[in-house]
């Protein structure tokens, strides 16, 4: 299962809810403009019920959404899988912290790597 | 990352298409149901771009979606967190080959424990 909540640690709610949404919603805008410049069919990016989804037609398919009781970010990647962020307050970043990866760079990485052309998330 | 594939068992495209979607929408219909018998606030319940979602206000948030190129169904639970679902062709059903648990079981139990009422799902 998930790992144990460090309550020591752990952002208020409406905190959590303002640095999440404001990711989410950053890399939206950035996604939309992405997708105008790489030819991938089938990409659409779609956010709803504060889930974001961004389809690579045969590539596969991603999910971010926020889990709150967390206080993290949850990824599904079609080449990485699962991953869950948590926010670090040093480097204002959200991280994972099984891999330590970061999840714009993930994402950056991943992205160049699926669709062969490089995009700045952070 | 994700399992290596095994081409020799993956399902035809159209094929795992019609039994995903087929298991989506009967989870969404049967969940829709239930969120009218639960008393848990925040209750929400929404597909959209083939991707369910199941909101359990402060309880956490469910992400149910169709990974194409792994013929997977892909599932974030707030209990038991990520998992990653292969039809089984001799059971019929949906199961994660790690645990070997059944997506329609999994969420069964985790939702009587979550919301203290029971539901029907396979």
């Amino acid at each position: 299962g998930p790992a144990t909540l460090d309550h020591r640690s752990l952002l208020e709610e409406d905190e959590f809810h303002r640095l999440a949404d404001g990711t989410i919603h950053d890399l939206q805008e950035k996604l939309e403009e992405y997708g105008d410049e790489v030819q991938v069919e089938g990409f659409d990016i779609d956010y709803g019920n504060q889930v974001l989804t961004l389809k690579l037609g045969s590539l596969g398919t991603y999910v971010i959404n926020k889990q709150t009781p967390n206080r993290q970010i949850w990824l599904s990647s079609p080449v990485s899988g699962p991953s869950r962020f948590d926010w670090d307050r040093t480097s204002q970043c959200w991280f994972y912290r099984r891999t330590k990866a970061e999840l714009l760079h993930l994402l950056q990485d991943e992205l160049l790597q699926l669709c062969g052309q490089s995009i700045s998330l952070s």
